[in-house]
């Protein structure tokens, strides 16, 4: 089973006063930039991998989807999720995404925001989406960028003229990342932006689009602190297509 | 027109001393990996876009291509690669990628090696070679990873606990790089990868396969310098087919 931090308290208490978590996705960045690869969302039937408090999977309702199954790993996010939404066609259940079981061809999008960099068996989980899609459907999802995560001491650091610099070292060495995030020791996995890539095409998905998120200039205009993401992603977007 | 580095006389006499130079494809870490990503040879209609000394042009044929274009363009290595082949099926041509045109649907496969990251309108260039290839047509090419492009000042630092580290700043800021090597002010073009990738797919080519190059373990064993090259890639193959 995966590491379940979000059901840690003192993670969690911090976790929930992220602005994406008070605000919703008016308080993600890169909400505009996952929204233009979303596709046309009327009476689609979709599962939301990860779905935290459910902004998005209400989101997807209002949109016009079928349904909407939310799944997380932390009964902390699903009971707050179900207490915020008022709808039966959205759907809330605890489930571990390393042993997910889905039926098959019964969804039209898969959805998963900044949740499988926690996934360790990433290859089992793609078949397992490959499988619960229909033929056409798609698959859009958001991770922390290779970039971001590849260091053992992932910082900020200073290049010799004082420009931010990001350091990048085992960048090639995949497999677990301890950082301290809210609570110590916070395990992500750490994979290639190609392992990502190789993995949709093995498993049947043709890539559609790849984004390396960078706040627009007039996010960086309203929050000046966003311009150092200017100089390192620090999230992959990817949209793919069942072949 | 694009800087034409390799015919400058300094450059040109450093260059020309690399293993990969001296030796041809067995100085070439990254050539296993390579073949990897080609397809069956025989038969086939290659175009070898900086073709250098024309080593790849030359082991195409060796592998049974019925006929190769190889272009660069410096009239060195041109020279240099008529000198070096016995070969009528081998046609070497000093070109500028920049405003190359090439006839439409004349060949199964275009290779190019460490030559597109020279290259300003990457666009133009990839739109020019998917009209070139055949239905089904393959297109396999490396060029320096973004990772390793990026920086103000790339090259190695150390992180707090003196690991090898490779500085990462202005990734999403493409345009000109100029880096000393071999000469002052070799100028190149910094993209992005998912330009790179998003390119290709707006071309109307399907990716088969993304490798972010590390040396194996027992080149490693050889050489052990290498070994810094898991830090952080040096270079990005890609295989793509025209669909």
């Amino acid at each position: 089973m995966a590491q379940n931090i979000y059901d840690n308290p003192e993670f969690f208490a911090g976790y929930s006063q992220l602005p994406r978590q008070v605000l919703g996705l008016d308080g993600v960045p890169e909400w505009p930039a996952i929204r233009a690869l979303l596709p046309e969302m009327a009476g689609r039937r979709v599962a939301d991998l990860g779905c935290g408090f459910g902004w998005a999977s209400r989101w997807f309702r209002e949109q016009g989807a079928g349904s909407v199954l939310g799944l997380d790993l932390s009964s902390n996010m699903i009971e707050r999720a179900r207490a915020d939404t008022a709808d039966s066609a959205v759907d809330y259940r605890i489930a571990d995404l390393e042993t997910l079981e889905l039926p098959a061809e019964a969804f039209d999008l898969v959805y998963s925001a900044l949740t499988f960099h926690y996934i360790r068996d990433f290859g089992r989980l793609i078949r397992v989406i490959h499988a619960a899609l229909v033929p056409g459907g798609d698959l859009v999802f958001t991770i922390e960028h290779p970039i971001f995560m590849a260091a053992e001491h992932p910082h900020w650091t200073q290049d010799e003229n004082g420009r931010k610099t990001w350091p990048v070292n085992g960048y090639s060495i995949e497999g677990e990342r301890r950082t301290d995030w809210f609570a110590r020791g916070v395990l992500k996995q750490h994979r290639t932006l190609a392992t990502t890539i190789n993995t949709l095409l093995d498993a049947g998905f043709a890539p559609r689009r790849i984004v390396e998120f960078v706040p627009t200039p007039a996010q960086i205009e309203a929050m000046p602190a966003l311009a150092e993401e200017l100089e390192r992603p620090m999230m992959l977007l990817v949209a793919a297509q069942k072949t």
